[in-house]
């Protein structure tokens, strides 16, 4: 049951000109759903994307590396779901080049233009013939209008897809940014994310697009945890396919700032959306870290909060052990720290100041913000003018039942 | 239920001579269960101790800390379970200090030669006129023979009383070493401990004790965590009475490794038996980082696998789901890590080579080790020759209850 999570509607998500999708249900996932999902990109779209730092990245994200860092221009995506091809050694990073090869004889591209994405269960081998009749298939059935089905084609332990879209003029002509995403568990994307898809038909540089994307992951996806477990498959790229004519190349354009702010706001959403589709999650929380020293510190001080397993759980109980916030401020290993200087809000309500518990605070009101379904928390460590937020989620009997019964 | 850790029997529990100890139940704690533990120290023991390095320190804690540097002789515990006294600023400073005082009144010793210990919820106050009545009876009842009564006093969210005891011989002499501890959440020490009382009839000189106690620590308490939080309150004291009439002065002495190696399996004892009554625990977990580049190293991929909610709810499930430790060890943050030189052992059976499952590897064999209630992750880095060992549990759908519904 996700969190405050509406199903996206086809109608929704706009097509992106330049940009068309295909699913197939190729039997890597057990049930008989979508699995497979293959994006074709129109030629002179411009294509950048950021990677999981989990030193057993898996064998995808070594190819995709690889191929972005090649002078060819990506010309498509393709995405399994089912087997993440993570912890898989020689014969893993054999498949995942295999894969590539396949697209690209059906599509007319070089392997080299080809990214491939895995997601699923660790060190199993990609079932290389299910995969070859999936991508076939999933060729045969490309649209523009299949957005909401690729979102549903990359689902794991999701309980829903995950999509956003929005339309914004510039310069008097429509712009289109269409993303998706997936992912519920081993949340804790580090200077990279989940499963994430973003298009747009605006045109933009390379350098620019590159900048773009490292920009918006850091203020969506990497500001996001479940469980604070470093997935081996993280994964956002983005595709400009320059199809609506509007073109930018450098971040000096007047118009670049709300291009800029309408596409982090599409990722915002899509990490959001993880987030409130967490494992077992019953509440969606914010944590607002001000005044810090740097960014660093203030994240350092958020994720420490939204890992504390007794802060999850205070809050899936509706809670308000206030203890437990401070304490995993206080472990949190900003040097220095100073508690007297620290104040503690849930909403509106000022819970902590001065090292201990804010004259004037009552339970009642404690009570009252915990029991919603969306909580902020705002730390301000009077330290300085940094600040960084983390949106988490909490940890319920349903996180336990999904994680051990997963592989079984 | 704790994992393998039967119930102190009292015969088992040799008394400290020199040492006396006396309970009470207060009403601090529910439930009229004992709530006050005092101690009483002869006079010429010797007492050192490790505290939290949690920024929000309990106010007991920044007491002990402030009477142990005085030069003044450390005569006295007090321990009350039920209320932490952390989070509580000036008032909980005062309330510390003022409980010094009661007992050193009733004992005539100075309120610097009283050392206090608070454990229970963060954020409220002692109940003052509680404890007094409850240090007034404890005192009443002090014999050498209450060690399993003091390991019931200190008990939160325990489900049963740890305690440990030895005796070994000295020159000829015989030197008992005894020891209690409690904690079973927030369990992540950090160079300090939950709640541990150790007593030795052995005389050992204010130097020796000091390093004895952190080079025990560092073995025991600083090595267990259950749930990654790292308490307010934890402390770790050790006293050596002399009273045997064995004296140490340097660490030079033959005996003195005899005597060390003694008192820090009664340490090694008391800290796992907090993991093994870990809340919810149904597993006892041991991994051991071999073959890093420093201990610190090592540390750090130990604690990223036992902290990893996902690798906990696999043991819970007695899943062999390895991608989640491999997944682990992968973000734990070592620089420059090789994933082609790690090696993964669960017990005797080797699960994970060159960066993929080990050859010979069968799911049954993983299967088999994983249905133990003990299981042992051997990690090689093949970096070095450093290594450091993590005791630590499972996460089971009874630690979320627990966690859920402890104040309510």
């Amino acid at each position: 049951m996700a969190v405050n999570l509406p199903v996206p509607e086809l109608h929704q998500l706009h097509a992106v000109s330049g940009v068309t999708l295909g699913v197939a249900s190729a039997g890597i996932r057990k049930g008989g759903r979508k699995d497979i999902l293959v994006v074709a990109l129109a030629e002179g779209t411009r294509v950048a994307g950021v990677f999981t730092q989990n030193a057993f990245c898996a064998a995808p994200v070594q190819v995709c590396r690889s191929h972005l860092s090649a002078a060819s221009e990506i010309r498509a995506w393709v995405v399994n779901t089912g087997c993440a091809n993570a912890g898989t050694g020689e014969r893993g990073l054999a498949d995942a080049q295999e894969t590539t090869r396949m697209l690209a004889e059906l599509l007319r591209l070089q392997p080299e233009q080809v990214l491939p994405f895995s997601t699923g269960v660790i060190l199993e081998h990609l079932p290389m013939e299910k995969l070859r009749l999936g991508i076939d298939q999933a060729c045969g059935v490309l649209g523009e209008a299949s957005w909401l089905d690729a979102a549903q084609a990359i689902m794991t332990t999701d309980t829903q897809p995950k999509a956003a879209s929005t339309k914004v003029m510039v310069s008097g002509r429509p712009v289109t940014i269409t993303g998706i995403s997936k992912g519920a568990g081993m949340i804790r994307p580090n200077m990279a994310t989940m499963l994430g898809y973003v298009a747009t038909d605006a045109g933009v540089s390379q350098a620019l697009l590159h900048d773009l994307v490292r920009e918006a992951a850091d203020e969506s996806f990497n500001a996001i945890t479940v469980d604070g477990d470093t997935s081996t498959n993280d994964s956002f790229v983005a595709a400009a396919t320059g199809a609506s004519g509007v073109m930018f190349s450098s971040a000096g354009d007047p118009q670049w700032p709300l291009f800029r702010d309408a596409f982090i706001g599409v990722c915002r959403q899509l990490a959001q959306a993880i987030v409130r589709d967490g494992e077992g999650a019953t509440k969606f929380i914010t944590i607002r870290v001000n005044d810090a020293a740097s960014r660093d510190e203030a994240r350092q001080v958020g994720y420490a909060i939204a890992h504390s397993p007794l802060v999850k759980t205070a809050f899936f109980a509706s809670d308000p052990n206030l203890g437990r916030i401070l304490a995993a401020i206080g472990y949190s290993g900003v040097p220095g720290c100073d508690v007297n200087k620290i104040r503690v809000a849930l909403d509106d309500v000022l819970v902590a100041e001065s090292g201990g518990r804010a004259k004037g605070y009552s339970e009642a009101d404690g009570q009252r913000v915990m029991q919603q379904s969306e909580i902020t928390v705002t730390v301000s460590l009077g330290r300085g003018g940094a600040q960084a937020v983390v949106y988490t989620c909490d940890l319920s009997h349903e996180y336990v039942s999904i994680n051990a019964d997963y592989r079984s």
